[in-house]
C-alpha cells in the first residue's frame, strides 16, 4: 500500500477537518490515519493525515501542486506531504561512545526503520569497526574549532552527494556551525545527556552528581543555534541514589540516552512531528 | 460556556467526521474538543466531540432526538450526551482504609473535580469521622455475604432516592451482586491493588511478596459480573525491593492506589471514557 | 519496642563497622536496622543503625553521652541520637493552594506518621477551614516582604512555644528569612514544583510550558540560603504532551507535588536522611 | 586491583557483620563494598563483602577452605566466593528476534561487561549473520519438542567444553528441559515479555491487548523447572494506549524486553544477585 502522509498547521477555523478530509475521501483516497489538534491559546489549527493512493484520483506528483492551490494558500498553511514508497535519508555523526549508534543499527538491520542509512560520520576513527561491522561508510572529518570552518562544507558536500535528507548526532562532540543547521531545519536531531533544561553544556552527569539530584535524564531535540535549546522531541529519566558515582551516573545514562534517541529518531521517520515556535507536536 | 459533550462509537466509513463535525457547524455550534480513533482491527469508529451551545441553534433539548434520526440510526451509532451543566453525581463506597476517601474529598472540596458527592456508603461505620469533617452523608448498610440480598435493595433505593449517576468504590471491601452492577453498567469503577491480571482477588500484596516481584501496581477498572475482570480505566506500578516488607508494600501501595483511582474518577467525570467490548477508550 | 536510632557520618576507616555494631551488641542492644555507605570519592563512612532498648545496659538518658565520649571524639564523628518514643513535632506552612496540606493530614490522622503536628502556619486565612476540619490550630501570620522582620519572630517564637522539631512548607509561597534558616538546618522541607535545578524560583510551570518540556517534576529539598539550591531528599516526573496547557501542567504537577513532598516528610520523621556537603544520603 | 567477592546468607545472629568484616581486616584486606540485609521475617542475613587482596594474608586458593572451617560450618552459612580477575563465561541462546542479542553485543564490544562471551547457540540460522559481525561462533541445534533429548545432551557437552558458567535466553523459543535447568541452577537468565505473573506462557502480548491492559512490561529471571516461574531478577513496565495494536505492543516491548535483560545480566556478572527461596536478593 502506497499513502501519502500530510503534515499541517494553519490559524484555526471552524469546518478545516471537514474540508480537508473531505479532499481525500471525495477524490477517493482512503484515510487510514488522521489525527488533529487545536491549540487554542495560538488559535493554531495542527494535522497529520495519511490516506492510501491505490485509487486516489489525483496523480501523485500533482498532489503537492493541488493542495496547495486549494487550500494552503486560501487558509494560509504550512504544509508538507510525504510519500510512503521513498524512504528517508539519514546521516549519523558520532564520536567515540557506540551505545546509540549500535541500538540505531541494530534496529535498521533489523527492518524496524523505513529508512536508508548511506554513511556515518566521525570526528575521530574510533568507531570505524562499529560501522564495518554493517556494512555502512564511515567518514572521517577531524573537525576541531580551529579548522570547521574548512571541513565542514566538505561534509554539507558529501551530504548532499548522497541526498541525505536528515542528520542524527549520535553523541557526537562538535558543535554544529549556524550555516549546516540553517541548511538542514528541524532536520538534526541530537541527544543531550539531561533533562532539559537542566545542565545544558559540557559534562551534564558530573553536574548533576555536583548538585545531587535524584533523577538523571536525557533529552532528544532538533538542533537550533542556541546550544541545547531547541525544540524537545522525547526526554525520560532514570532514578539514581547517594551510592551513585558519576562513572554509575555516565553508564546508567546510556541506556536512556539511546531509547531517548532512537524514539525520537522513529518518530522523525515516520514522519509524526510538526515544529512550531520552538516546541513540538508528536502525533502517535 | 455551556457546552454539549458527544461521545460514540459505530461502524467506520469514509466521510464520518467530515459529516459530524458539519452537524455542529452548520448549527453555529463552536467546537471547542475533538479528538477521533479508528480501531482499524475491528473496524469501528469512535469520537468524543464537545461545543459550545452558546449560538447553536438546536435547541438543547432536542439535540438528542436530532442526532438520533439524522445520524445516529444512519450510520447503527451507539452515543451518549451530555451538558457541562449538569453535573454528574457520585456516590463513594468504602470499608476501614481512609487514604483512597480523602484523596478524592480533597479534590472534591478544593473545587478540583466538576461533581457532586451528595453520599457515602460503608459496611462499616470507621470512616464516618471521616465523611463527618467533610460534611459529608455517611450511611451504614453492615452488607455481609448473608444479608446482601436483603440489604442491596435498600442501598439501591438510597443510590436511586438522590439520582446518583456512578458508584466509586474506594477500597470497598464487599462483592457487588450482580443485581448492581446490571443497575450501573460502566458505572462502577473499583481500585484494585495490583496490576492486572496479576493477582486477581483477595489479599495481592501477599501474592505479590510471595512471588518476589519487583514491581507492585494497581488498577482502576470498572466493575462487570467477573472479578478484577472489568474494562481497565488507568494503571500504574512503583519499584520495591527484596527489603520490602508486606507492610511496607501496603504503605507503598497506597499512594498508587490513591492517584490511579482518582484519575479513573476524573477521566469519568470529564466523560473521557468510551467501553466497547470490555476496553476502554481514553481520550485526553 | 523502644530503639534508639543512630545516624552518623566520619571518616572512613576500616573495621568501623565492627566497632560500633559491637557497641551495641556487647551492652545487650539487639539490632534492628544496620545500614551503612562508603562514599570512596570523599573517604566518609555514613552509617544509620536502630537497636531495641528492652535489654540495653547503658541508661537511655547516658547513650550520647557515652557514645561521644568511646566512638565520636575518637573517630571524629559527626551523629544524632533519637528515641522512637519521642515523636517529632512538626510545623506545617501554607498558603492558599490545599493538595499537599490535605495529603499530609490524611496520612496524619490514619495513622501513618509517627509524628505530632500541634500547628499550621499561614500567611493567608484561606485554608483555615481545612486546617478545622481536621481540628489543628491555624495561625495567621500575612507576612510580606515588608513586614517579615517584624513578624518572623513572632512566628518563632510560637515555633518555640510548641516544640517544634520540624517545618513543612506545603506550597508556602514566602521566602523565609535566613535566620529563621540558621535555626532549623536540614529541618525546614520545601516542596519546588519542578525538577530541579531546572525552572528555579517562581512560576516553574509556565516557564516548562515555555520550553516545551516533555516532562513536568517536583522536588522535596532541604531550604538553605540560596533559593531551591537545598540538599534534594526526594524527586520525581510525569509525562506531559503539546496538548497539556499551563492548566494541565499545574493540575497533573499537583499529585506530583503533594506525593513526593509527603514522601520526603516521611523519610524525614524516619529518621533516614543524613545531609552532607548540600546532598543527602536516603537510608531504606 | 584483584579483588575477592563473598556473597552469603545464613541464619541470623548478633554480631555476624562485625565478625566477618572482622575475617577480612585483621588479614590486612581492604574492604571496598559491604552491603548486608537481614530477612526478619524468615530470620536470615545476607551480605555481599568485596575486598583489596593486594596484601589479603591468606592465599588466594586457600580462602574459601578457611571460610568454610572459621565461618560457614560454625553459623550454618551458605556462600559463593568469586575472584575478580576470573571473568565469567557467558552463552547466549537466541532464536529469531535479534534485538536483545544486538543489546548485548553492543556493550560486550564496547567493553561495558567484564565477562567472556565464547558462543551463541540457536535452533535458527537467522541470527547467524548477526553473530558473524561481532566475531563470534554460532551454533545451530534446531531443537523441536521431538528432538530435543537427542539433541540437548550435545549442547550441553558445547556448553561444558567451553567451560561455561551461565546462560542467557535472549528471546530464545524452545523450553529448557529439567536436566538443563539441573545442570545451570540459578543460572540461567530468561527474559518474558510480560510483567510477571500476568501472561505467563506464550504471546503475552496478544493477552496483554485482549485484555486491554494500560501498561505492558518484560521480566528478567531465573529458569527453573516451573515455566516463568522462577525467581525474578528486574521488570519494567511502559505505557501503553488503546490507540496501540499488538504489532505497537510487540515493537515497544522490544526497548522493554532488551533493556530488562540486560540489566539483569549485567547484575549477574558482578555478582550482585542472591538467590532465597524463589526469590533474589540484588545489592547495588
Amino acid at each position: 500500500m502506497k499513502t501519502a502522509i500530510l503534515l499541517l498547521h494553519c490559524p484555526d477555523k471552524p469546518g478545516l477537518i471537514a474540508e480537508l478530509t473531505n479532499f481525500v475521501t471525495v477524490n477517493n483516497g482512503n484515510i487510514v490515519y488522521l489525527d488533529q489538534y487545536v491549540d487554542h491559546t495560538e488559535g493554531i489549527f495542527f494535522m497529520r493525515m495519511e490516506w492510501d493512493l491505490g485509487k486516489f484520483l489525483i496523480p501523485t506528483d500533482k498532489i503537492e501542486d493541488y493542495f496547495t492551490t486549494l487550500y494552503a494558500q486560501k487558509h494560509n498553511m504550512e504544509f508538507r506531504l510525504y510519500f510512503s514508497d521513498k524512504k528517508p535519508r539519514m546521516a549519523i555523526f558520532v564520536s567515540k561512545m557506540s551505545h546509540c549508534l549500535y541500538d540505531m543499527l541494530a534496529r535498521y538491520t533489523a527492518g524496524e526503520w523505513d529508512v536508508d542509512i548511506p554513511l556515518i560520520i566521525s570526528n575521530h576513527p574510533d568507531l570505524k569497526p562499529a560501522a564495518d561491522r554493517f556494512g555502512i561508510p564511515y567518514h572521517i572529518f577531524p573537525i576541531t574549532k580551529d579548522n570547521k570552518a574548512e571541513l565542514e562544507p566538505q561534509e554539507m558536500k558529501l551530504l548532499k552527494d548522497n541526498d541525505i535528507d536528515f542528520i542524527v548526532l549520535a553523541r557526537y562532540m562538535q558543535i554544529i556551525s549556524p550555516e549546516m543547521i540553517a541548511a538542514y531545519p528541524n532536520k538534526i536531531i541530537n541527544i543531550h545527556h539531561s533533562f532539559l533544561p537542566a545542565f545544558v553544556g559540557a559534562k551534564p552527569y558530573h553536574a548533576a552528581y555536583a548538585r545531587g539530584v535524584k533523577l538523571i535524564g536525557a533529552t532528544s531535540h532538533y538542533v537550533t543555534q542556541d546550544l541545547d535549546a531547541g525544540p524537545i522531541i522525547e526526554q525520560d529519566v532514570t532514578r539514581i541514589t547517594h551510592k551513585d558515582t558519576i562513572q554509575d551516573l555516565i553508564n546508567k545514562g546510556k541506556d536512556l540516552e539511546k531509547i531517548v534517541l532512537s524514539a525520537a529518531v522513529q518518530k522523525h521517520i515516520e514522519r509524526k512531528i510538526l515544529s512550531f515556535k520552538n516546541k513540538t507536536v508528536i502525533f502517535n
